[in-house]
């Protein structure tokens, strides 16, 4: 049920020193209807495109999060296990941006608090996905996750579903 | 015959305020017996690798010359024309040559003085590409390069003939 990913070197973008290896283990909802007051959280604007997607299953995007922008080089399910994150210039960003077009992600995230710890993330899109509306629950075992009883407003688990995936998302639009 | 190309924004890995746009007419040539003597000449070791090829023609590739480490994207022809180098830590890059495993380059580049000021980079390939010896002359104007008498060494011209695309011989091997 949940999602067991190894990020081997994440948060590269601080000085190499600091790199460190992540154990991701997630689950994804689809909401219908998100709570209400969603203001009071703690809320970001991602911006997202895909500069190229190889037949391989390696991504190169770009992201602006918080007036940062980056470059991320994600390798694909069953090679290497590669995940680059470089930040660049904004305008270095915005001349990448423009190789993203039709493959581009705009969504407003919300970090709320579900209880014993854990922290949902509320991915709300926009644009081309307007109406579209992703929650995420990081765990710290398998255990917790497959013991993990979502909040009623949470719909369907698509953890495993790909056509959920941002890259896929961006790419063929809202399932 | 002379093959054109706008570089927008080329070396980009110095600071932005020192960015040029640069119009690039160059011709190519195949080279069967390159002149002797060729340690007399700079030489720089080339080590290029393609991470992610996209089938609109975007490339994404990491290269390593004189113990300098950037990423590049370039898009592919007839797209907006974009192309971002990027330098990168050698430990990044060492990481991101893992997803480049049968998609590389090795070769040699000397510096000839081929007269009237201009330069010829002979490229003298290693690895899988054995063998392989390709010589570019870059030009003033498109009058200089299609008034250039190619010196008796340099075979055919292949200026057009996208099998020597580094990408393609990256990907394909030698025609």
């Amino acid at each position: 049920m949940a999602r067991v990913q190894v990020a081997p070197l994440r948060r590269t973008g601080r000085p190499l020193g600091a790199t460190v290896r992540v154990i991701e283990i997630e689950r994804k909802f689809l909401v219908a209807e998100p709570p209400s007051h969603l203001e009071r959280w703690p809320a970001t604007a991602i911006e997202q495109g895909y500069v190229a997607l190889d037949e391989d299953g390696t991504e190169v995007r770009v992201r602006r999060r918080d007036g940062r922008t980056w470059l991320t080089v994600k390798s694909g399910a069953g090679r290497v296990r590669v995940e680059e994150e470089i930040e660049i210039e904004p305008e270095r960003f915005e001349r990448l941006w423009a190789l993203t077009e039709g493959r581009r992600i705009e969504k407003t995230r919300y970090e709320l608090d579900a209880g014993d710890g854990l922290v949902l993330e509320l991915d709300v899109y926009a644009g081309d996905l307007e109406g579209l509306v992703v929650a995420e629950v990081e765990f710290e075992s398998e255990e917790a996750a497959e013991g993990f009883t979502p909040p009623g407003w949470l719909g369907p688990d698509v953890t495993e579903d790909a056509r959920y995936k941002n890259q896929r998302l961006a790419r063929d639009g809202a399932p």
